[in-house]
């Protein structure tokens, strides 16, 4: 049997992304053939900045370049659009553009899937392409595939990940070097781990875009981005870093995705997890993403997060599934396989509020005076919260609050926490702000 | 579009996997449903003890009950056969006859297809259908999908697992208890983790069988089990555990690809591997691979190696994925879209000898002097053999030898330290059998 003609790619950015996309297809372009049994062409790129463009395509011919995207988009010439420039507007209208002209699409612009995904997937469905996103959340590791494919057979039960590499970056220094939130940050936008505005990181934004993705091809639910529940590592304080590596556990930014049986919590927030735990190993810009099946039991994908040639190995094992969609009859492209959110249907899941969520809780309570750490438990008592261990901090340099009452509690209503640091902050002897921070134990 | 008619299995074999693969099938169904966009059926099962089978199937109705593998494997109202009985005689019969008619194989066989792939792809590709086997490595860990299809943008320099449950469970017990092998092999047993006769397992063939089918997809290599070098822990001594400890390291057994100018290392046997590094990590029955692929960097795949419902996971997996198989057209049935072993042509790369392989090795010398440590590197630099750090071991248990000398060599050439460990054998002070392990960092 004749080999296929190629795939023909029209590409929307030449950015980090999109030049290490163009340079992998390039350099492994025979062992990519190999695999999908037909070659991968890119035959027209949009870039903002032509010259640049055209330096990084090396006069590679047969290419067209343009400043218009939509041209790209809705190209006669082009299968499948790749949009690697980012962005929620403009690129939405490419995207349904390129949907609308009936071609397939390959992106890992995590925010547009997460803002605009319902309305992008839908219309794929009606059109009968794919859309494709493995570059969108934890880049080369091909989680989505696995959720997607190689986890079909389960009942999800929970997925959580620690899914952005600038965060995880600065956590990791803020331990292992005992830095500031603020050293921490300046250190990881010196060394390219953080942006010079750092906020959708820092703020867990992007980490969110990723777990409500995760989510929805998790448990067959839409895209819910704005019903997650999202905090960051801004306010993270190194004493508390400090003592949760004395009580055992990591503080790591995590997003999680958990079935309960009145709905689905989707939350993105600095937990402590115990040292010993895989998840507590992940250091640096690493990601890692770990899924409990009902079936398969626990599995954990791990690899980079970010970076030019990960997500570039993420865009093209999408192009090269698409490459592969062959049909044994000469009419017509085959429909894609895989529905886009895993499921062919969604179920309306609710997504629980998080004053409903049920985790263990780390607190630090200064205090002026180490007598009122007898005075802790009772109040968490009185709260509904029961403790777990309670252990008497010394912090020398607070001589307003030479003792700290750390706290690990059992697992306890979000709210009954909430109220129960709000009292503790209110009791006499507490000369400080009340740190509490979620325990997650992820088995 | 109505939905498609379910698709057909027949299934050979309803012990552990078998009856896995039909709970889960059944419990699971409306999920897999709407996952697949069709119905999954087990129309027909071949078991040696129906009675046994008949309980299993719970009176399921429309389920054709025989003792005939054959029929099975040819039944004209089956679309794919699942062959999870085992064994590489009669299994490859039937595999063979589904292939000839036309049916697609899913398998959880890893024997069976290191030792007879060759035979069993090329036939599959010749009739056009899938041969699909990711129960086969790693179970539930969808590690073939992940190099078959999630990393194919990049070459991949090598892949290393722990990919045998049985002997990391023994690793586990002879580190964390101090047992010897003998001992913790007894416990393995009696918990279920080990057979009555664990040979394929300890002396490391069923690792080989996986590490060969994984070297074969990284590669685009032919499957190539008769020329991977084989070594099991049969003979781990508890002091090596215990000094690799003592040294920052943990005892592993390895399954190892890797691709080198000359062609591709083959290899399973028991590494050191430092404690901090995330393989390390991996304790108790369960397994993890990693690949570096010069895309990607390093990606980590981790979960259950073995058991009913983690094997069924990825049985199933693999029937979703031919389920999903649609034609836009309605003539027949879509050709499979990834070839069984990743590429459509298999490279005649050959596999080097382990004479010619090249790592860090880790040295005991049983030694009835200390005074003779001084002799240990000049020894190890007359064969060429580079050493990185040498430790007195003291071993007050030892009359005969109260000192050990522990090297953890630079990396050498293979020969070159067994030509050493030899001579140092020969050293008039040496009072003991020298120990030699391979020190594996993976990055």
């Amino acid at each position: 049997m004749a080999e296929a003609a190629p795939l023909r790619v029209g590409m929307i950015g030449i950015g980090t992304v999109g030049a290490g996309t163009w340079r992998v297809l390039r350099r492994n372009q025979e062992a990519i053939r190999g695999r999908a049994g037909r070659g991968i062409e890119v035959v027209a790129v949009a870039a903002r900045n032509l010259a640049r463009a055209a330096a990084v395509l090396e006069g590679a011919e047969g290419v067209e370049l343009t400043d218009d995207p939509l041209r790209v988009a809705t190209h006669p010439g082009v299968d499948v659009l790749v949009e690697v420039a980012g962005g929620t507007g403009p690129a939405r209208e490419w995207v349904l553009a390129a949907i609308a002209h009936g071609k397939h699409v390959v992106t890992a612009n995590k925010a547009l899937l997460a803002e605009h995904g319902g309305e992008v997937f839908a219309a794929a469905q009606r059109h009968g392409v794919a859309v494709a996103y493995e570059g969108a959340v934890a880049v080369s590791i091909p989680i989505v595939k696995a959720l997607r494919e190689g986890l079909t057979a389960n009942r999800i039960e929970w997925v959580a990940g620690i899914v952005n590499g600038t965060t995880n970056f600065i956590l990791t220094r803020m331990r292992d070097a005992g830095l500031t939130f603020d050293e921490a940050l300046a250190e990881a936008q010196a060394l390219g781990y953080a942006e010079a505005d750092p906020a959708f990181d820092v703020d867990g934004v992007d980490a969110a875009h990723k777990a409500t993705l995760l989510a929805a091809n998790a448990f067959g639910m839409p895209v819910r981005f704005a019903d997650a529940h999202v905090e960051g590592i801004r306010t993270l304080q190194a004493l508390d870093v400090a003592c949760a590596e004395r009580l055992g556990y990591r503080v790591k930014l995590l997003g999680i995705a958990r079935r309960e049986a009145e709905g689905v919590e989707l939350r993105v927030h600095p937990a402590l997890v115990p040292a010993g735990h895989l998840l507590a190993q992940v250091n640096g810009a690493m990601n890692a993403v770990l899924v409990k099946g009902d079936a398969s039991g626990v599995t954990m994908y791990y690899g980079a997060g970010a970076g030019s040639e990960p997500t570039a190995s993420a865009v093209i094992a999408d192009l090269v599934d698409l490459a592969r969609l062959q049909c044994q009859c000469s009419q017509g492209a085959a429909r894609p396989s895989v529905p886009p959110l895993a499921f062919h249907a969604q179920a309306d899941l609710p997504v629980l509020g998080v004053a409903a969520v049920r985790t263990r809780h780390y607190l630090r309570v200064p205090l002026a005076d180490g007598a009122a750490v007898a005075q802790v438990p009772l109040v968490l008592a009185d709260c509904g919260v029961a403790v777990q261990s309670l252990v008497r901090h010394a912090v020398p340099g607070d001589a307003a609050a030479p003792v700290h009452a750390l706290v690990v509690t059992h697992p306890a209503l979000d709210a009954d926490a909430q109220r129960a640091a709000e009292r503790l902050g209110a009791l006499p002897a507490c000369a400080g702000a009340v740190a509490r921070l979620r325990v997650e134990v992820l088995e």
